[in-house]
């Protein structure tokens, strides 16, 4: 194991009614601005139960942050907040949303410009922000990670800095998600799984064990979320299983990938692919591609979620990484670029991309351009690959 | 699921060699007071690693919190706080060492007696605390947990406050445990998950997945653990797992037992028996005497940790309550109170205490003094029990 330090300040706010705290949870005195999407909050219930829990506090509020939330858009938060002296933020929306919050958070605490933040990867500093937290998938509502698009060049990058105050997480108001949001949440809370997990085997039983039960839990409650997602007790399951998938529970002392995250944000930054198809895309690609180096977690995993215990282990890894893109699929999301009518312009500019910055992803840093260019052209049969 | 709050603020230092990290974590300008046990950490290097890591730091010293610390002792360390206007605190030992020094911080910042603060079971204000865990068991070191004995009158109850700002684990400094510490250790942790798992199933499925990811990793290293007690991965699983096993992290949503810690607290109060050792005495014959109540999840368990599908509910519910008692038996630890000649009395007075207390404990609060009677009863026995 590797050493390591964890800390995960985050209140956790879970259940039913919770978003009745929300005046409770907030410090007294704040100068709050409101984050919020683009106003589907207003037709599922969570806009009105907000503002009836913070009656009698003055606020202001922002809207319209997209999915895949913009810099150009966020600088407009950033320049409100400032000439209202807004000292507190609560982000009312999914993981774009939070996201977003996460970089006005940072902007309205410098004097510098918001993308410089980004770039930088880190935040020095922000003003404290919270968040109700309507789609599970993101994990932002207990992670100190935001990922933000620059429209004007077609980029997309992750910045890491605070950790939310406080999370209220209501699994009621996941009701009225579209079976293509839960299937994009699950796909995503899924693969944060995998990118923490399948590295190398041994470095911590209790992280493998921890990972492997949310990755169990996922593929049991999908196809009943199916048929029932309007149960309690199923989208709790989901809601939590989103949340820790990605609040640094499972990663102590371990190695991590995350390449397939850096050539889905290419995916989503040039054609607006949602995060979670990117990586279902994506994620069964890059273990094609590197099978041999993630050979024995492949076998663990294998063995372990989808129960293939039988033929040569060339059959059960290949089995392995069969069962994942059919699991992807099974939440009714494509796998292939075909699919999505992307084609090898878009693989050569992700690896020129790749190579121009100098950059190399996942646990070993060899997923370079030439590595995702391979990846990429893997996901362009015609499922299922051969 | 049920609603729940989570929020566990420590700071988690893990790994060889980070006691060195201990000046930087400590605040500048704090009146520190370092609490130790009865000097086993002069012998296995800890004391001069945190003197060395202290150097040019003023702090006072407080020594001789023992195991199942007492409130006569920690009375005294409050009065050297008070006197010096300590106002931080560094528990450098076990669990127990922690325990007593979140009394002394409780203590320091409060007029009224130590013991009406356990009492109380809350305590309302502390000063804050940090430690260096030395012996992976009781949790403490990631919660906000104690448990104290008033030696007077043999009692032990616990009580509830802040968290540890701070605690660092380094896996080396357990290779000096003896083998029966590391046993106790080893029950101890095991039954912090089998409290906050054997109750009712299906309400939360990665609940049920990491408490289950515990117990097999526990499982799996304590046999290896026994042959190679200097391995540095496997102490480090050991040493991450007691704490994962009790800082909240599988205990969202969900209802609890802890009756077997109730009753155990009674047998050390009484007769000084380790408190791991004790757990592992009250558990088998806790679920003997509510194996129909618990009998779903009896279940569950005895086929995700021992493998157990062959036979009827009844055979298997019985099984996996053998194979738990065998598994504490493993370690190296007796299960039956007449193999530590605990006899009838020590029964009488435990049934006593809880009706007189009219208590009643467990997720369905129905343990009360006479069902204690019946639990201990069925734990006379010579092993196997029939």
């Amino acid at each position: 194991m590797k050493n390591f330090i964890f800390q995960n300040p985050t209140r956790l706010v879970f259940g039913k009614g919770e978003i009745a705290r929300l005046s409770e949870l907030l410090p007294d005195g704040v100068n709050l601005m409101i984050t919020y999407g683009g106003g589907s909050v207003t037709k599922n219930g969570v806009y009105d139960q907000v503002r009836l829990a913070l009656r009698g506090r003055n606020y202001i509020e922002f809207w319209g942050i997209e999915p895949n939330p913009r810099v150009e858009t966020l600088r407009k938060a950033i320049q409100l907040g400032k000439e209202n002296q807004i000292d507190y933020l609560l982000a009312v929306g999914g993981g774009s949303v939070l996201d977003g919050t996460k970089l006005i958070a940072a902007g309205i605490a410098a004097d510098e410009d918001a993308w410089d933040i980004v770039l930088r990867g880190v935040a020095e500093k922000q003003i404290p922000f919270a968040s109700v937290m309507t789609v599970p998938a993101t994990g932002s509502e207990m992670n100190g990670g935001a990922v933000i698009t620059r429209e004007e060049t077609k980029e997309k990058f992750s910045f890491g800095g605070d950790y939310p105050q406080f999370s209220i997480l209501d699994p009621e108001v996941t009701y009225s998600l579209s079976e293509h949001q839960i299937a994009c949440g699950l796909a995503d809370a899924y693969t944060h799984v995998l990118e923490q997990y399948m590295t190398t085997p041994g470095q911590s039983r209790i992280m493998d064990r921890w990972a492997e039960g949310i990755l169990l839990s996922i593929k049991e409650i999908a196809p009943m979320i199916k048929v029932n997602p309007c149960d309690y007790d199923l989208m709790a399951d989901y809601m939590l299983a989103a949340t820790l998938a990605l609040n640094d529970f499972i990663r102590m002392g371990i190695t991590q990938d995350w390449a397939t995250h850096q050539i889905g944000h290419e995916l989503t930054a040039l054609h607006g692919t949602t995060h979670g198809h990117s990586l279902a895309i994506i994620m069964p690609g890059l273990l094609r591609v590197l099978k041999d180096q993630k050979k024995s977690k492949l076998l663990q995993y294998g063995e372990r979620i989808f129960g293939i215990t039988e033929g040569s282990e060339e059959d059960r890894v290949d089995k392995a990484i069969e069962m994942t893109e059919a699991f992807y699929r099974s939440l009714g999301l494509t796998t292939r670029l075909s699919e999505e009518g992307i084609g090898n312009e878009t693989v050569e500019v992700i690896a020129s991309r790749f190579n121009n910055r100098g950059v190399a992803f996942g646990e070993n840093r060899n997923v370079t351009g030439d590595v995702a260019r391979e990846i990429l052209k893997s996901c362009f049969p015609s499922f299922p690959y051969k």
